[in-house]
């Protein structure tokens, strides 16, 4: 893309720089979110944007920006690119300080907004995709979503080493989420995926689906499941805000649900679809480019 | 202070500015080594350079350096700022490429390096240092030295809020490490620190005492201890870049060793110290600005 902004200022995109001792490029200390945007509306933003704060307290960071002022940024980049289609990446750093792991008390904090070209996943979400498991090497605060991320870049390349699109991740047997998505298995018709604690970030794309399961009388349960039950379960999906509903059709070289998407998984994808529908094109709750 | 290294090429701090998108940005994917210059000259470089390239190694990264480059840098810099005691420090990320968690083929680093204002330690290594203990939240490949730091940083805050100097971790009741430090106890004469394994960084201060406890008859293990050892040990210290030999002479309150370093601490302390005046002063095995 040509613009971004950098600390609420538009600026073309080969301008974006910051300072060599931004902590977050010495210490991986900052937080960020990534929306989706269809028709020009921005799926799910004010949850977001509550995401990107809570995030920023559970690091002890302040954000000295209102949602507002952060809605209006993506508002105007959005019209300024003229784009219907695509991510949002939104980052806030703690900003640049003399090298101390200590939190410093004065930096200001450095934020960055710019859009990213969606990815084509409509094939994907066809015919499903390829997984790996491996061992969930993070930290104990998934919860909190990061740019300390090379523990998930780790695994992810676990994955791409076997030509999978993605690597499921356990701690001692049990399935934790995804390197960038929440996972789901589905079980004589049982929905389920892991709690939403300190082991998983709680996925917006995944609190969709909780609550369209609750609307549409799904048998759905947050519950830890086992390495096991995964390869057993009867239909796999993860979901993410880029892949939304994302069928697995193999797991370690295994098949799942024949090698093709399972029944529920492909009525999840549809209402969730419903659902961007009605929230971007219909309703366009919050602002739209058109 | 005024100048830096960027990929090389010598350039004022102030300019000193990375892409947005530099990997080290976005997800904490870099490695870096943190040198004491004493006399004007690095303390165990050769030692610092091949952890960076294991470090890098480890996560499948190419730094595209010799370490003669490297060491060439250093000199330069200590040379144009005229520094006899300082910190390097020296960061490698992956560079600039569009955001995406996969490790991408094209992008090829960004290195840089500078030099930091030493801490004034002296009175600490006289009086000794307040810790507090709290839970290891941090990734399993802790021997991977990585600007994925964010976990660092909020157990550091731990110790902070409690106005101690480090925070001493732990797994389940086991003693790894401090928040940016190599934690020892001392019982009955023997001296003891958790093995080098995905728990801990392997310390080059570490390697150094391990060194000396050997070349000097002390008994000395690499075995892991619990939280309950360190708190009924005799003496406690801990081992960095920057603190060298550090007594602890509290624990969450808990006097250590009657509240003042113990006579083993004390000794190794000024065997360390030998061996800097020996290494940076007397014999100069690399170079020296001087």
């Amino acid at each position: 893309m040509a613009y971004m902004l950098l600390n609420g200022e538009l600026i073309e995109r080969s301008e974006g720089k910051i300072d060599i001792e931004d902590r977050g490029f010495q210490f991986g200390d900052g937080v960020y979110e990534v929306i989706s945007v269809y028709g020009g509306h921005p799926f799910a933003l004010n949850e977001h944007l509550d995401r990107l704060f809570e995030s920023a307290r559970k690091i002890y960071m302040n954000i000295p920006y209102s949602k507002t002022e952060l809605e209006d940024g993506i508002k105007r980049l959005l019209q300024k690119e003229k784009k219907n289609n695509c991510y949002v990446y939104m980052q806030f750093s703690r900003g640049t300080s003399i090298r101390n792991h200590i939190i410093p008390k004065t930096a200001t904090g450095t934020l960055i907004i710019y859009l990213l070209d969606a990815k084509q996943i409509d094939e994907w979400k066809q015919k499903g995709i390829k997984t790996v498991i491996t061992e969930d090497i993070r930290w104990l605060r998934c919860d909190i979503k990061t740019t300390s991320l090379l523990g998930n870049v780790l695994v992810k390349q676990k994955a791409v080493e076997k030509n999978a699109s993605e690597a499921i991740l356990h701690r001692d047997g049990v399935v934790t989420e995804g390197s960038s998505t929440n996972v789901w298995i589905v079980k004589d018709r049982l929905i389920r995926t892991h709690p939403a604690d300190h082991f998983i970030l709680n996925g917006i794309t995944r609190r969709e689906i909780l609550s369209i399961c609750e609307n549409h009388q799904f048998r759905c349960m947050e519950q830890r499941f086992t390495v096991d039950e995964l390869l057993e379960a009867d239909e796999i999906f993860i979901t993410s805000t880029t892949l939304e509903v994302m069928p697995v059709v193999e797991v370690d070289g295994q098949k799942i649900s024949g090698g093709k998407p399972g029944p529920i998984t492909r009525k999840l994808q549809s209402l969730f679809e419903q659902e961007i529908q009605f929230r971007c094109f219909d309703v366009k709750e919050k602002f739209s480019v058109k």
